[in-house]
């Protein structure tokens, strides 16, 4: 019987391997038959957004695949025929949903023994049409037909999601029948079961943040006043599934794990849910679809970050637990506080970062990044990171130096090139900057002369240098196909404005934008134990402090280092952490002790001198967030544009606030 | 009587103009009493998010003014407080939420005899939380204290607003006790009137998208079920009140005015409607605040873009009516239906720009402005829009030829610099750009030997032109306290992806990113005929084909046209407004005549030809609209990244469907 289930494993790996035969099938479809009342075949699929022809051929294959092994039924993740997140697009191009519901039709008319639950964009047409115009829906589709439909009654409507914007909430949960399709309304509800019979099963079937709403698990505090799982689990269903897609976060694994084992305990029900895999833009979706028995225990788990096909009956004990990313199993038992320990979230990262690489060149159709590599920590990080995501040959890394540049940068670059094996090659700005500083520098004599405001010091010198070195990664990359310059601009830097417009901070994407510099320090020893090739990033580049060479410090001599021009990086990263996780504020973080206090005597008026510091440069920093280019989200919480919005206008928020007693003064001096 | 409505209008000008004193305050005072029964101030300001002091200190100075001419009733705009709107920033720094609780405590308590309506962010502060953290609140001030708070109860999340990303839905109409701050819960309703009794009349009061969902008006199709005023009517208030903040957009004038006048008709009941002014970010808002009577009509309508404390009186007919800005005023009888007449929306559409040019440049702390100054349309109205918003001495036009710069075009720029009295230099753009190409020519062979995937023909030499001028406009930013350099990058163009990355289209902000280049034309021809210095643009620009003179046409032996490069303008911009404004898709595109055909001869497969070059281009365009910099959105429509989301990797989109026939035979062909 063991021996049975993993020749079923095997043989599923072939499919996922695209080997699969006939003969593979038939044998498969064979070992299945003891396990085939209740079973399930879970497809985990990487779709892209609007592309309905691509995802409808994998739908279809995996149809195809389950009914050929004789399987009850097959479920994908939310959405799965338009991708998720689709955004505004269906509103802009109604055609788009047309052509859904179209294929949608279409394959229904394959289906014949096994039933398959196919996500998609539903339009609402009827007249006197109250709410938005689409829902997301869930059709149920066998023996040629769409036999019912359910529809999303959760919106989630904050950080990266925005269903409300375009999607009305079902108020009905469960199932409805498949004659209501694009007619459904809160007057038309169909009275019947709202669960879904398949063979000798019944199915509750609900749609991702449906199943996100237990009172009980968050303790008396929801978003929603339905709880739809509830509402299921009236009807006594067999199983629970949940179609979903959900991006991977940090931390979130945790909060998803326990969840789904509650939920599945509680109401003595097993829980299927399947998850999407992939990057959408500045989403990375893990995939690691899963299975709880009705004891609440992890029966079934599939891969992270990769399409797989996973079969379990969640009745007779078949699945297979595939093992997370490395770490993260040890935080799913951690209290629920977030803690600043990176070890146990980097293979998550790591994989984050590069399926959100991979996916964003295919589905762009790059195939080529092109990068600068200054010898210091962001590019080189960047480096390995692309060379992983699309291949050694296809990363080009550019040394350019200036004359501030030291010789060790060249040859850490260049041995950092050598041991990833990426192409390499030095190209000097010396000639670009002279040339554009003898240009301005007449210019801005004739700018002086209008305009009486000329700064003493400046970062123009810095800024030019960063900018020429971009213009060389922009023409490489108008000068060969399918090639993207990258940005390397890191978290903690991007927070205090650090980073050049139109120099390291533009590019096609940015990898490491939510990846904090103390991370990233963590992020490159991790990889240097863990990939394929060990220490492929040269040690003196993790010892080095980091500084982007486009100065010299007049103290010392030598090229400024970025920790003395903002705070040290151990602290930075924790007020950021601290913002993000647990939404402290000024008072709030001058009055606890940072790890960084631990082992350094940091004085109060140093420590006012650095929250100071922060808030004023986060405060113009908002500007070059709303311009950066598209990248992962990794951390729990972000400052990609697409993920948090705050006015730029907003730079005279008093982040420190007032006392009771100075607003009232204040008051009475408007009066006057 | 009339005389003594004249000098009242008089007084309130003094106050808007800041010039008002004790005894202008006493004269209007005394004028007042015969219709200080009702009376109502509407006091229509320009806020800054997040900013609650600069905010509150007008709020105190509005309501201080409106006791002591000793008016019933002070109306806000919806957040007055906290500014409207305030995004995602309420979730990540709480403490602002704080802040403008403690403010309004504050500002309760100088009321005395005049009742205040004050918008703020109303933190919902109980254990087992069901929803968002937040309400969307009006604060009913008076004899020191709270009286009662409304709540929103219809959120707009679709376009430029987001409220239901961190508020919760008020599922109560209108007014509940002012001991409900912060506490109030659907279980905890109470009972009683939901108007205001204000001295001796009723209000009732609502926010914003509130009274924006008459179900007869909008014939039947609602975007929710709740319809606020009708639950209002039924307690028969004397006044409706609308705190609101909502941006000017195309045709949003007609649809405002007509659905006000119509629920003031159909209620019987006069509409006081408050709105913001001033931009915040992409969003520009045009105050017009105004009153209906309760026969449906225009009672009183404040200025457009400008600060006004604005007395009514709806029961005594005290108000007057400003006008809206030319043109606009015609267009409110018009049949609903859009039209791609640009004349009656050119006064609206400059006013809006300018308004967003200001305050962005005003709440982020800049002054200056510096751009490129081509001898193109684009760059020209921009310099026009640029003077006109932060005055002539503050904005610096360089004109950067390059060889293939024409003599026409620098002395067209040179022209228009002296016309508008901005200052004026050239800076050639040659050295640059060759020394970029002579560093670049090596680099670029390495690259080759290693990749064999270079263009034979490229945009190189074009965008490095384009950049090398960026490089001089962000270096004056650098070098020059408070400037910030311009995109001048048109709606047409972004549409079409006809814009360098790094190069015109980046900047600070990007003041004409929603005008399409026809509308730009007619634009130029109103600018020239209608500012206060006559023809200040020189004939010669609007006359010239537009076109980037980056590359020399081979066919021509002259610069490219950049119709050439993509189709007629008057074409382009009718897809664009077809797709933006009708929701058409390709082949109701290709199946009704453009403008453009009524008098040019158009063969089908120009056409088609047109349409995909369309598509294509604007699908690998998306990229270039997350990365655009801040902009004004002006028409009903836009791609601005605030207000039009769209996943970059949904380039597979397919735009123009397939039949039913074609998706049955791919279905099979997968299936193989």
């Amino acid at each position: 019987m063991e021996q049975d289930k993993e020749r079923i494993y095997k043989l599923c790996e072939l499919f996922d391997s695209k080997e699969a035969s006939k003969e593979s099938e038939e044998e498969l479809k064979e070992l299945l038959k003891p396990y085939k009342d209740g079973s399930i075949g879970i497809a985990q699929i990487n779709p892209k957004a609007g592309d309905i022809e691509y995802n409808a051929s994998k739908i279809v294959k995996y149809i195809s695949h389950a009914q050929n092994i004789g399987l009850d039924l097959v479920v994908f993740p939310e959405l799965t025929l338009m991708g998720y997140p689709i955004e505004d697009t269906i509103d802009r191009h109604p055609i788009i949903v047309e052509e859904n519901v179209k294929w949608l039709k279409e394959i229904a008319r394959i289906t014949t023994t096994t039933t398959a639950l196919v996500g998609f964009v539903e339009p609402r047409l009827y007249n006197n049409l109250t709410g938005k115009k689409y829902y997301n829906s869930v059709a149920v589709l066998s023996g040629g037909k769409i036999q019912s439909i359910i529809r999303k009654s959760l919106l989630p409507t904050y950080s990266e999601f925005n269903d409300y914007r375009y999607i009305e909430p079902s108020p009905v949960v469960g199932s409805q029948p498949g004659e209501t399709l694009g007619n459904f309304d809160v007057d038309k509800v169909v009275d019947g079961s709202k669960i879904n019979l398949v063979n000798s099963k019944t199915y509750g079937i609900s749609i991702c943040e449906d199943c996100w709403n237990n009172k009980e698990f968050f303790n008396d505090t929801t978003l929603y006043s339905l709880d739809p799982i509830e509402e299921l689990s009236k009807e006594k269903p067999d199983v629970f599934i949940n179609c979903s897609a959900s991006p991977t976060r940090a931390k979130k694994e945790q909060l998803k794990h326990n969840m789904l084992s509650f939920i599945s305990k509680k109401y003595s029900t097993p829980i299927v849910y399947v998850n999407q895999v992939g990057a959408i833009d500045n989403s990375s979706f893990d995939g690691s679809s899963r299975v709880f028995d009705g004891d609440g225990k992890l029966l079934a788990r599939a891969k992270s970050f990769t399409e797989q096909f996973l079969i379990v009956n969640p009745h007779k004990g078949l699945g297979k637990i595939y093992p997370l990313t490395k770490g993260l199993e040890q935080t799913l038992t951690e209290a629920k506080i977030y803690t600043l320990e990176y070890e146990p979230d980097l293979e998550r990262t790591y994989k984050t970062i590069i399926q959100g690489i991979r996916d964003y060149f295919n589905k762009t159709g790059f195939k080529r990044a092109v990068l600068g590599l200054s010898g210091g920590l962001d590019s080189t990080v960047c480096a390995v990171l692309l060379a992983d995501a699309i291949g050694a040959e296809n990363v080009f890394g550019v040394s350019m130096p200036s004359k501030i540049t030291s010789k060790e940068s060249k040859s850490d670059a260049a041995e950092l090139a050598s041991n990833l094996g990426i192409h390499f090659t030095e190209a000097s700005i010396k000639d670009m900057v002279e040339t554009t500083n003898n240009s301005l520098q007449n210019l801005f004599k004739t700018v002086e002369e209008k305009w009486n405001c000329r700064y003493k010091e400046s970062f123009t010198q810095d800024n030019i240098q960063a900018r020429s070195r971009a213009m060389f990664l922009w023409g490489i990359s108008n000068e060969f196909a399918s090639c993207l310059p990258i940005a390397t601009s890191d978290k903690s830097e991007l927070y205090m404005g650090y980073a050049t417009i139109n120099g390291d901070m533009s590019g096609g994407f940015a990898p490491i934008a939510d990846v904090p510099k103390t991370k990233l320090f963590a992020l490159a020893r991790w990889l240097n134990n863990n990939r394929h090739v060990k220490n492929a990033i040269p040690e003196a580049i993790i010892l080095k402090k980091p500084g982007a060479e486009l100065a010299i410090d007049p103290k010392t001599g030598k090229p400024l280092i970025a920790e003395d021009a903002l705070m040290p990086y151990e602290f930075l990263d924790e007020i950021i952490w601290r913002i993000e996780n647990k939404k402290e504020h000024y008072y709030d973080m001058l009055s606890s002790e940072f790890l960084y206090e631990k082992n350094n005597a940091v004085s109060k008026e140093q420590k006012i001198q650095w929250l100071d510091k922060f808030y004023r440069r986060m405060s113009t920093a908002l500007y070059k967030w709303s311009i950066l280019p598209p990248s992962v989200i990794v951390d729990s919480r972000s400052i990609n544009k697409y993920d948090y919005k705050q006015p730029i206008t907003s730079s005279g928020i008093n982040y420190k606030g007032l006392s009771q007693d100075d607003i009232e003064s204040k008051i009475l001096s408007f009066m006057k």
